[in-house]
């Protein structure tokens, strides 16, 4: 971690950026794949389960049997820790739901709006060594909530043609309503355009790697919502001398075990706590499994120290964090500073780890720097939010004499007219 | 219009197409545009203009003087009317702001969210004969609202080098910071790659023809967040007995005049409603100036039958339209039905010009069936929602068991230790 002194504004945009991996253009390999979808359906997605997952199998979806039966393998402590936090997400997802207002705009005009749930959502979920079933609890959560009907979930089957229990115990708590064993591309090919058994949905939700993300990008185009851009994971912290330095440490540390490019930028006013912070990390690092993909992101990753912390909130804006960490004197009445950041964890004890499993906060967050344009996933994901309005006669009355002269100088007649015939209507007392 | 009567689903999938313009593939002349701008910056800007606009400008950027100057050519009438539509705007989008909830999923665990406004956004506003004036009210009062610092606008100017007055009149009443002389392509390629004149923004909004729509897509390739996929616009309306045949003509042509490729469809209860509403359409079509626009939108167009209301709404949900204006006998009560809609119109009073002008609705809705998984634009698009947490030193206590037992499940040790080492501490007494 190379550390940076009052780096001045002209450094910050080469300090701000991520690692670029170079991604190979995989336009090609994506059409061809969602056209051998399209047109042979079930057949190609069985023909690519066996090339790339190395697995025949007779059925993709999953079974209620072998949900059942992977659910009861699921040790009873990690199926009540599962619980607990699935009831946190809940809990704060529950409490983004829109109170309906219905506001009297001008005399007899009223305007409000209502949400309605996406009707089919697709959830991705990548398979490999660790199961991610946080990331169902993320996505059916929310959607559950909003009401959507049909909640799919794709993952690839390991060696023996299964998928990891704890995936399927946390799609089973949380009301997915069908379990296809399909991964990569091939996935959101089927989740985009639909097969005789897995349905078309109307958005995709869930990480990836290259081939997924290429994969979703190019559904965007056909029209199908993605949830966000990807990027790799992130972490920044804000640290004074009122952080714990081994605290921070392994907040790092947590961050780095992503991957090789995940990266981690700590900022602070004291050239004592980078020292400290870099012994913690060294010696904390020693005991860990993951030290090669650690020390990966640790090349990716840099100290800044700044002379004032207001200074450091500036450079974090300017960055965007996926996740930051603010823990420096009166944290809370700083975050009216902090304009760019998909999620913040405030004093010694917010770990971002709580956030990533437990807290009840969103965990599918924008990452390399789209914090500036884009929110995390939450209830509004799932929904659509529909205007509605209603207007009196005597609404019309009210404010149709505007609409005329607007569309006028808009030069749409029928525009006019819709309202004319309306008030002429109303004054020859037709109607009232 | 062509009817159908009691159409059976098998036939819906046709029924819901929108006109597919073939749109020829413009990526090649959109990158090429791109590449120059981002070379050459104003130098290129201006060549553009004058190729594409035909006019040779000094300055892109619309000065102080000349906005106060084309204010001053808007009739009274005119200006009262832009601020009459101004305030409703205004009304219904501030009652979108979020009020933060602090929510305590766990005992000590607290979490919440804020908005935070997109610091830059662009807003994109078409030449042409007709100023779209009410296009800016609609973008820029939410991005005012919100707080956005820098609102820029872009507009092509005219033969004369002018963009029209009652657009400026509406940007200057609306807090737009910064106004440009440039349009199409190079707009779009100046406002997501910035120039040394043109701010690079965080999101882009706006309407615009094909060459817009793919710069648009393109900008989104490279990060910058876009409002929504572009379509034709579009209107259904669903009438029974009570609704009033000529407004529903008025309605459906107010649509048709929009382009040759928009849609409008009627769906109804009656075959005499149909009659009627295709007698005065002939009627009424006769006094329109844009006879040939809105002949070739009702070529489009559809009158489907259905016995009853229930299942024309169930048509209306698989169509997911722009526009829908509900006409029926006690419509309010039905609003439960609508799953898929851009913005919905209540009665024999509320016309879609409402809407689209002055009754505080956004008029910037989603098209070719985006309804399904895309809300219009609201003061949700102008802010990111930023989540908060704080857990306490008993707040990790109480949740740090399930996190650390999830992180282990999911092979992250890291994450693990991040809550371990806490807890080690807290159990030492070394805190409290």
């Amino acid at each position: 971690m190379k550390t940076y002194l009052n780096p001045s504004p002209e450094q910050w945009p080469l300090l701000a950026q991520r690692q670029t991996v170079a991604s190979a253009d995989l336009n090609e390999t994506v059409k061809s794949i969602f056209n051998d979808i399209e047109k042979r359906g079930a057949k190609a997605l069985k023909k690519y389960t066996q090339y790339f997952d190395g697995v025949t199998l007779e059925n993709l979806k999953v079974s209620e049997t072998e949900i059942e039966k992977a659910a009861a393998e699921v040790s009873a402590d990690l199926q009540k820790a599962i619980q607990t936090a699935a009831e946190n997400i809940k809990r704060f997802h529950q409490s983004q739901k829109e109170i309906s207002k219905k506001i009297e705009t001008t005399s007899g005009v009223f305007c409000w709006r209502e949400s309605r749930a996406i009707n089919t959502i697709g959830i991705y979920i990548p398979g490999g060594t660790a199961p991610l079933f946080s990331t169902v609890l993320m996505l059916a959560i929310p959607a559950q909530i909003a009401g959507c009907k049909n909640i799919i979930l794709c993952s690839p089957p390991d060696k023996k043609g299964n998928i990891n229990p704890a995936i399927l115990y946390a799609a089973q708590l949380t009301g997915v309503t069908q379990i296809y064993k399909v991964g990569g591309i091939q996935a959101i090919a089927a989740m985009t355009l639909g097969t005789d058994d897995i349905p078309k949905v109307d958005k995709l939700f869930g990480p990836g790697n290259q081939y997924v993300t290429s994969a979703k990008q190019y559904a965007q185009q056909l029209g199908t919502a993605i949830d966000l851009p990807a990027g790799p994971s992130e972490l920044l912290v804000i640290a004074d001398d009122s952080c714990d330095p081994e605290f921070v440490a392994s907040d790092l540390l947590s961050q780095a075990e992503h991957g090789g490019d995940s990266q981690v930028i700590l900022i602070t006013n004291s050239e004592k706590i980078v020292s400290k912070v870099t012994a913690a990390i060294e010696q904390q690092k020693a005991v860990l499994p993951r030290q090669s993909v650690v020390e990966k992101a640790l090349e990716n990753s840099r100290a800044l120290v700044f002379e004032t912390i207001q200074k450091g909130i500036e450079f974090s804006n300017f960055y965007a964090p996926e996740h930051l960490i603010l823990v420096v004197e009166d944290a809370e009445n700083k975050i009216g500073l902090i304009e760019n950041a998909g999620s913040v964890f405030l004093g010694n004890y917010s770990c971002e780890s709580a956030g990533d499993y437990a807290s009840g906060t969103n965990h599918t967050l924008p990452t390399n720097s789209y914090a500036k344009n884009y929110s995390g996933v939450s209830l509004d994901s799932f929904v659509k939010k529909i205007t509605f309005q209603k207007l009196t006669s005597k609404g019309l009355q009210n404010l149709g004499p505007t609409i005329e002269l607007m569309a006028t100088a808009e030069q749409l007649d029928a525009h006019k007219n819709a309202v004319a015939i309306r008030l002429q209507k109303l004054q020859n007392g037709d109607y009232n």
